[in-house]
């Protein structure tokens, strides 16, 4: 039996889960909170009971020791041997990681070469992986890339139409990002259906506070929604998707803001937030849409309404699609969102059964028997994606 | 009989055509280049016979005034009181103009506010509008917007995600453009279907150096790819087209360029040019395609593939579609592109023939027969769509 440490590390993060593989059972999982701050909050789960404790935690250091302490205390492992691999999940892997990877010296270099390109997640994802190592420098660890699964992307998805050495010199390009997310879904979908991955056309929608669509053929990425940045495609809860690139400078003028500072507000108080005008929780707004809200309403028709173009779009870009599946906070629990985004695709062989559609966050087929396009709720679980390519790569 | 003058003016340059209605025929038409530099070139056209003459022309009251003595030179019209309205071309109308409009002081100055979102083309525009005041203050002008047509977009296509102040305070949403063309090839579309346009979805691509794509239903243009300015959309001859708003401070880190400078690279470097790396001109990139030239071949798969996934997005957003249209100079022209930007789409009802496809700057079907969806080249006309509405709104 092997454990396998899934972790994903924030700047002031940690989240964790101890996965049991082959079985894929997850023995216990949880978070840690506030790292470095005043009052850090260590939370764990074991056997469905939920542990929370409040206490200073200086560093990752400290961090990654008090979970170990804690897996120990908890009697979820004896010893620290039996955690048998790390996986870790990296943000950005840019141009050198079409897969995930055994860490070593020179691919930590690697990633802090590439932590140009997604300056807030590469570096805190780094500062978990040192943690780890100092702490157990001989379990072996695996970098997993959100950008890897979309590196099969050919040169007419990826390339802008902007200035050839923009590429060449800056890496200026379309990785995409949610790539563990969309493999899982469209591995998932494929087991679901019976069909071999690589004999599928498949459109996934990861439908979080971030938001990707990827359009899937043979098991691999050919096109998805984010771009250079996640900040492309899609509306999303804070983030605008895409725009008219002259608005920018259009904005700086307008409010007197450099062109960082319109980044932010891009990122940060755009999307759903912005449209709905309190909210960037699609809960809530689908709560104000009911009530007879117009602005939810209206944020409700746009996100759903750029969705629906994506589905149209990249269902171009397979010559067909054979299913649409569903993921992610919103994608698995949004019976409405998802009534939205379903509604006027008869035309290209969509057939779903409002009825089946109101499950919520587990696995279920939307579709009509009949229907030649599936649609498929799928919970995502990166977390299992992560421990599959800890234990092939680090051959536990 | 009437004759109507349309009237394109640019910055330097007038455009003109003399056109009998109703017949909509062409009497006469010509262009005034290089005006207000030295040695301007007055180009016109009378059966088919092609006049030249390279002089002076200090200002557009001085090309009105030469565009006029050799109307009457030439014998075209005996008298000016001939010339019973104008009708302007203006390339920004906003949200107040939601069709072409009888010209009156109030307009002019209403065509004036607007020009802070067309910088460099309603200033133009209104220079050619004054300059025929000046010279026939009697004759009855009508201003026909580029943006009037897409006016019927939804809130859910025009609006950004962005804050929602935004848009109430400076107008930024997204307005389209080429909608002259647009108009008259959805009108002309009917026409050949024989079905009338209130029941028709049509998807229209104008495809020249600019080129924006439009869904059109019922006759109403229901959504389109340009944005706030024509950056916005697909890859075009020098235009980036969308790409991920984030690169706009990244380029400006990497290149040292500020914000207008960059907007400068993706207006007049990017595109097609960026691409093959060496022309925008698509008859080129074909010619260097065809030859073996790696990245002309590559940018015809951009921009052809841009193309292709509006397609399925417009049908999604139309729930179907019953005609998709190609007009401007590559849409009527290219076989090439048009076979691109066709091939796959067969499980949205599309069925073409690629003989009939080998067609070049006529009206024609590409369609086979049994085909759901029809795919009609029509070669647009903006200046008899000007005539039209100057006719109609001038009420000569």
């Amino acid at each position: 039996m092997n454990k396998v440490l899934a972790i994903n590390a924030g700047s002031s993060s940690l989240k964790f889960q101890l996965i049991e593989m082959p079985e894929e059972k997850v023995l216990t999982k949880g978070l840690v909170e506030r790292i470095g701050l005043n009052d850090s909050i260590f939370t764990i789960e074991v056997n469905d009971e939920k542990d929370t404790e409040t206490k200073d935690i200086e560093d990752h250091g400290v961090a990654v020791k008090t979970l170990l302490e804690k897996l120990l205390k908890t009697g979820v492992i004896q010893s620290y041997n039996e955690i048998q691999a790390i996986g870790h999940r990296v943000v950005h892997g840019g141009e050198k990681f079409s897969d995930s990877v055994l860490i070593t010296d020179e691919v930590v270099q690697e990633i802090e070469e590439v932590s140009e390109l997604a300056p807030l997640h590469n570096p805190a994802n780094l500062v978990g992986i040192r943690a780890f190592q100092e702490i157990l420098p001989n379990t072996p660890a695996v970098a997993v890339f959100d950008t890897a699964f979309h590196q099969t992307m050919p040169e007419q998805s990826y390339l802008y139409s902007l200035p050839y050495e923009y590429y060449e010199k800056y890496g200026i390009r379309k990785y995409g990002f949610h790539g563990t997310s969309h493999k899982y879904v469209s591995v998932r979908a494929a087991e679901l259906l019976g069909v071999p991955v690589e004999n599928l056309r498949l459109i996934s929608c990861h439908l979080g506070n971030g938001a990707s669509i990827a359009a899937i053929e043979g098991g691999q990425s050919i096109d998805t929604s984010m771009g250079f940045t996640p900040l492309a495609g899609v509306t999303m809860g804070t983030r605008s998707g895409n725009i008219d690139p002259a608005l920018i400078p259009f904005i700086m003028d307008k409010t007197g803001k450099n062109a960082n500072e319109v980044m932010d507000i891009l990122n940060k108080e755009s999307g759903m937030l912005a449209l709905s005008g309190f909210s960037s929780d699609l809960r809530d707004i689908e709560q104000a849409a009911e009530e007879g809200n117009e602005r939810a309403e209206l944020a409700l028709d746009v996100f759903a309404g750029r969705i629906h173009k994506y589905l149209g779009s990249y269902a171009a870009r397979m010559s067909g699609v054979d299913a649409i599946i569903f993921t992610a906070g919103v994608g698995e629990n949004s019976t409405a969102i998802r009534e939205r985004v379903l509604k006027g695709l008869e035309f290209m062989g969509v057939y779903w059964d409002p009825a089946l559609n109101k499950v919520r966050g587990k696995e279920a087929f939307v579709n009509y028997p009949h229907s030649p396009v599936k649609v498929i709720i799928i919970p995502t679980n990166e977390e299992v994606m992560i421990a599959r390519d800890t234990v092939r790569l680090s051959e536990i």
